[in-house]
């Protein structure tokens, strides 16, 4: 199992609703708006996407604080990773992240490099050893799975690191909104042209069915990146909702503040378990590793209640004690933590 | 300009509405029944597509004539194209050709031979010496921008040189239901392993803003695709889209039937103007060379009448004296026919 949300496997295994705690989605759902802008969608289907995403770019610029220049737009965040992926001969990648940064760069035939983090914070030494004219760094910010922001100072070294070794720098920031507000890597780095930062609507906007991400990098690397890119790659269903999330004010609030309750409210419960401990996170999701049984037998105990987590071996460093769960709406956040807490009982009869 | 379909450049540079000859699009729009799929798009996007799309395999691997797990399906044929190029060392084009084959896999560092085309035939000859274990030969069938299907019997040769030197066929068959009912190369080529038949929505069926690309190959190739495959490359309208369109029997007949008439009726006229010569096509548009004038003029005088047209000097192989236009709709068809004689009529002045 390399990404979550692959519910339509166990609904077919197991009659009936399966609730998905693998995936990291609002638990909110989309803007309401998104309604409208859909209802457009028959008439605009039988033309080709604006090849430029003028529209689009203007609304994720304004949004991100850049000039319409400096967005990427892409079919997903990975579109945008796979594509960057293509300028560089080297990617090197702090582990345990999100595996589609070092499989991109393996399938386009980069040299890959796997740094293993300490405590979930990069190695800068390490980094360092490891980094030269045409390599990429990417990292999760805050991370997957385990759910940190690089702290402030430790952003600005790694990309201070980055330019003396003439290294790119990409941040992944798809979980950006769901965090507190400490820093924006677009300021920080607004004037640098060795940093991207990608974001994307999957995540915060729930809207992993519409693929779109986007994100900042300084003018020429834009240039080549659209050189680059598949033409028309992001259809206008997802163009169209561009053109409207970014102004839900209101929806952005509402989101930030529940998610932040919840949060708080899942780590306290989990913290009291014993048999579980709930790695600090600043998003939607939550690191879990276990002292009793394994991410098989919790699996399987949820799975059967209806509820679908991330087992989380697969990431590279992980082993078969650590799994991640999505910070969803409150009924189900405190149904599954009490399954959780049954299991870790069960478990130790 | 590489690419068809940009009306917006032209719609902010010229007051009114500008009908786009550039791209060929079924002129009878998409079928109806999508409205319904797309109505449910609005929950649908809250979840990540079916990672493996089952559904919609099931549909196109009905439609197609072939398995499920012999089924290739992507964001449009470009995607499809870029993720099969990944798998081979060097890249072998007929030209003129669509552009992407070719730019795809420079930008993926492949080698790349372009081979002149003798009057919009494939060179066996030069074939036979730039082929060997690795290499992936690309062909449009019908190509663009002339218009012709391959011969049967030069389709059956082209398997066989591939398959004598170890090559990989592509057929790029992005407009193959426009075309008369001669044969079909997937039932030609089911039990050959070196052979990718491609179709689209994307012309047919209307639907360039949805982005829908979908083929034939065997297994181990479909295998392979799918692990360089970007997962959830599909959106879910696109998804939804294809679970449709295969089924609409009655549509698929009638544009057939409408595209044949206006096809002759426009092959007819243009080749009663003195100063173009059409090529003979058995698709939806139609390539033009010109004793008179030239792209840029030709374009210039159009767009005056509110019709975009394709410059086709971008292709390789061709110059400044060729054009390509589309097969629309009657009023309009008759309309930019007029239109070209009048210009061919001035330019004698």
């Amino acid at each position: 199992m390399k990404h979550g949300g692959d519910t339509l496997t166990f609904k077919e295994r197991y009659n009936g609703k399966i609730i998905d705690y693998s995936s990291n989605i609002n638990p909110l759902g989309p803007p309401e708006a998104l309604r409208e802008a859909f209802e457009r969608g028959f008439s605009a289907v039988t033309s080709y996407p604006d090849i430029k995403y003028r529209k689009l770019k203007g609304c994720a610029g304004r949004y991100l604080g850049c000039s319409d220049d400096e967005v990427l737009v892409g079919n997903g965040a990975v579109d945008i990773i796979n594509t960057l992926s293509l300028s560089f001969r080297k990617v090197v990648v702090p582990v345990p992240s999100f595996v589609e940064y070092a499989e991109r760069a393996e399938i386009l035939g980069k040299e890959v490099v796997k740094l293993p983090m300490k405590d979930f914070s990069i190695d800068m030494e390490k980094l360092k050893d490891n980094i030269s004219e045409g390599t990429m760094i990417i990292a999760g910010n805050p991370n997957n799975p385990n759910g940190k922001r690089i702290p402030e100072e430790d952003v600005l070294e790694l990309q201070k690191l980055a330019e003396e070794n003439g290294a790119f720098l990409v941040l992944d920031e798809a979980f950006y909104e769901f965090c507190p507000e400490d820093y924006d890597s677009i300021k920080l780095f607004k004037s640098k042209g060795n940093v991207c930062v990608i974001r994307a609507a999957t995540k915060f906007f729930a809207l992993p069915g519409i693929r779109l991400g986007y994100g900042f990098a300084a003018k020429s690397i834009a240039d080549t990146y659209y050189d680059n890119w598949i033409p028309w790659n992001i259809n206008v269903f997802a163009d169209m909702a561009g053109q409207v999330i970014f102004d839900q004010t209101d929806y952005i609030k509402k989101t930030k503040d529940y998610i932040k309750t919840e949060r708080s409210y899942m780590l306290q419960e989990l913290n009291r378990i014993d048999g579980i401990m709930p790695y600090e996170s600043e998003t939607n999701f939550i690191l879990l590793k276990l002292s009793k049984g394994n991410e098989d037998t919790l699996f399987d105990y949820l799975i059967q209640k209806g509820y679908m987590i991330r087992k989380a071996s697969s990431f590279d460093g992980l082993d078969k004690t650590f799994v991640r769960i999505a910070v969803k709406d409150h009924f189900n956040n405190s149904r599954i933590i009490s399954y959780i807490e049954e299991f870790c009982k069960i478990y130790e009869v």
